[in-house]
């Protein structure tokens, strides 16, 4: 069988599609989602056979496969955190597939164990830390960031849980905000100490942390005996988007000890502008930091970068020495082998696309994309705002994130303080999203906020790539007021 | 700037460089290798500028960083126990990679939801467990899916937990061999179990686990009044590629009541032939198991699957609801959302390319290659027992890994039962492989094995792709007698 045909054909699928992805093609995002669950089954036919497939089914497998998939990169996918992908960053991830390397050792990774290092030491002066203190590695997602924190954290204050586990310290407790990201709850949950470990600090009206509420959590914790341990700010929350206050917090983790983990897996990147990193003022502070540049960087997925200014602390914590792998009688240095600090053994390369796609952009470049995305939510933000079948969920949004409902004319004629209450309103969101998807050319999330009694409403998240445009936004308004204009509720 | 331009670049960049690994271009491995770390730092000027590179710029640095780098598909390297690479899966992870997909929920990736669920179900039936029942997710490499299984296991037994921890439950305690990986004491410190949880179960003079001394162990355990949980089998070591027995060993689990899991990353591709699966025999007792089939079966990295025939134990242990992501009231039954199932939030998809692979080669083929590996293994074994000049670690190998010392002439004509505990031994493999690497045609691992207290040996490995012929074989002795001849202890 010709691999060398199956190649070029798909080169040219791929090639083809990614143009398709530049252009405002409606069905792209329609057929992912209007066939039912059964007849994308049926379609795919996902059987093994004894004989395998002809060239000519697997191209057309290949084919349908991009036809029923969610096209992400569409200009109009607002659905998640992520969205597009930088070229650049897929050049790199498609070389990175194609030399199949691990992280483990520097000898089966020697270009990319240095890229590692160098962007996380790139990636860490962002935080102005010390070029010596920079440590860090990249992980399988910002969830798994978080538990490296919680565990650097554990670690730091007891360093013999390494051998006897958690059971005779005591009852262990940590801090995040009530927005918080939920894989701090599970990774607590994993690690270990339950969820009830976990205390909840309210937050104010835009979503973020009360440094005073945490200080009062701590000191409550304390009374009663437990061992607060870790804080987990957060530098652009899930929904609304809000940073933390920094400063007034790490005062608060000195004044307790306690150890400050950033997730800024979401915000991290308003560090490559001048204009908006004032936004994680305080990050100086911290002793770890999440940074996922798949999400407003638009690096292809996965790109997660755990940073930590306490140099070695990975090591002493993760480390194992396996016998086979990491032996001290190798032909060079073996502190340049990566793996060890890690908890995974086999690890993929996810510095190198980051890298290229920096090295290319440049950070000229990367300062303007960031600060189109902030641009385009001040335009998002007035548009809302003029439009009456629209209200805003916050007056102004700190990061990538826009939240609003869209309210039917009947809930529109119910003064302010009130269409929040009306039971109605959150079958409005799921309606429009049920019509959206029928329609397809256009994907954009919607979810509650409980901590803050909020329905239903809708969130649009910008990023980097592909860069968002006015008209862009006023097509996502325009479309959902056309579709909710239909809906009885 | 056109990324036109680069991408078309990148295909011949890359289609070149998989030519060439078909070829025995020797200088592959070589320009890994002989650099030394600060002349690859130098050659790829690790700077990101303000401006950005030129394209001509970014061409050469991923020419550089392809021509430093280990080429793994190289048929010669057998440094790790994952190698080559199945061209259709690489075909897969490049289309999965341009969608830049996440697997949290259906609406986001419906092909890729169905197709994770499918593949799943099929890996599942080789285990002979009832499709109901089977269950299970991709997760980023063994160690975490191993994870997976300690996870599950406490949660089956100790479902509070999730809410309260582990601090109150008594000291829990894990049951491996002596020669399982490493992986299970790095995730017991992890979860919070400590590395003294793990108790070390000793193996059999082939490396498998002695279920009497297991029974032994976990009595004692409990005598100490620990609280056995779960017992991690491993079918495939890391060194010795032995297989625990899984039958003798469910029956223990059963008499004490212990979840069974079962490391089978590097062996659990033995199950796709006929002739070799029995040494899988009694999996089909395990609780949960885990499958790298980027190891023997030559799926791009990572391709992990966490199988488990406890169905709905996943969701139920890790399951937390995100509001924002797993909404009850979505436009479509949201029990095919599979990212409440995972510790990931946004998750790479890894099952398309493995299911492109073996939908293109066929389960005939596919048997064919592995049984190819187990020839070559009992062809290799032949070929060091001829040759005087090496010593096999074992008479016999069950897996896909050989194991043997190079004897320099002054070590051969000592007897045989002194040779190993010459202390020069042990310098003998660092000082070929050193000599290896500035050769760059063949690239083999060593390490010792404290369990059996076995100084340094080589360790070949074989995989599916590309697949080893005995000419292969010949030249690895060839090289490394070659080498051996001329060093001097």
């Amino acid at each position: 069988m010709s691999l060398r045909l199956l190649h070029s054909i798909f080169f040219e699928l791929i090639d083809k599609f990614l143009e398709k992805q530049k252009s405002l093609f409606k069905p792209a995002i329609k057929s992912a989602v209007t066939v039912t669950i059964v007849s994308i089954q049926e379609l795919l036919s996902l059987r093994i056979t004894k004989e395998g497939l002809r060239e000519d089914d697997l191209v057309e497998l290949c084919r349908k496969t991009i036809h029923y998939s969610v096209k992400t990169s569409h200009p109009h996918f607002h659905n998640q955190l992520y969205a597009g992908i930088d070229e650049y960053s897929l050049a790199g991830s498609w070389l990175t597939e194609a030399l199949n390397s691990s992280q483990a050792t520097y000898e089966i990774s020697p270009v990319f164990t240095l890229v590692e290092r160098a962007v996380l030491k790139y990636l860490g002066a962002f935080c102005s830390w010390k070029e010596e203190e920079i440590d860090g590695i990249f992980s399988p997602g910002g969830s798994i960031a978080n538990m490296y924190g919680i565990v650097l954290a554990r670690h730091k204050m007891f360093p013999h849980a390494k051998q006897k586990g958690i059971y005779n310290i005591g009852e262990l407790v940590l801090f995040i905000s009530e927005d918080a990201h939920y894989s701090f709850i599970k990774g607590a949950i994993w690690l270990g100490f339950g969820s009830e470990a976990v205390i909840k600090v309210k937050t104010d009206e835009k979503g973020r942390m009360d440094p005073y509420e945490l200080d009062k959590a701590v000191i409550k914790a304390k009374q009663e005996n437990k061992l607060p341990f870790f804080v987990g700010c957060t530098a652009g929350t899930t929904v609304l988007g809000a940073f933390d206050p920094l400063i007034p917090i790490s005062n608060i983790c000195k004044k307790h000890n306690l150890w400050m983990h950033v997730d800024a897996a979401l915000g991290g990147t308003a560090l490559f502008s001048p204009r908006h990193r004032v936004l994680l003022q305080g990050i100086e502070f911290a002793d770890s930091i999440t940074w996922n540049l798949h999400k407003l960087a638009a690096v292809s997925l996965q790109c997660s970068a755990f940073l930590t200014r306490h140099q070695n602390l990975l090591t002493e914590c993760n480390s194992f020495n396996a016998e086979y792998l990491f032996q001290s009688d190798k032909y060079y240095d073996s502190n340049y082998d990566s793996g060890d600090k890690s908890i995974q053994c086999g690890r993929k390369v996810d510095s190198f696309k980051l890298w290229l796609a920096l090295a290319a952009r440049g950070e000229r470049k990367i300062e303007l994309l960031v600060d189109n995305v902030f641009e385009m939510v001040e335009y998002a933000v007035q548009k809302i705002r003029e439009r009456p079948s629209f209200r805003l969920v916050l007056s102004q949004f700190e990061s990538s994130n826009v939240c609003f409902w869209y309210l039917p004319p009947l809930l529109r004629r119910q003064n302010c303080a009130n269409f929040a209450s009306d039971p109605r309103l959150a079958k409005v969101c799921p309606m429009i999203k049920s019509k959206m998807m029928e329609r397809g050319n256009l994907m954009v999330n919607y979810q509650p906020l409980k901590s803050k009694n909020l329905p239903n409403f809708f969130r649009i998240v910008f990023t980097c790539y592909p860069p968002t445009t006015e008209n862009d936004i006023d097509f996502v308004l325009d479309e959902i007021e056309n579709i909710g204009s239909g809906i009885i509720i």
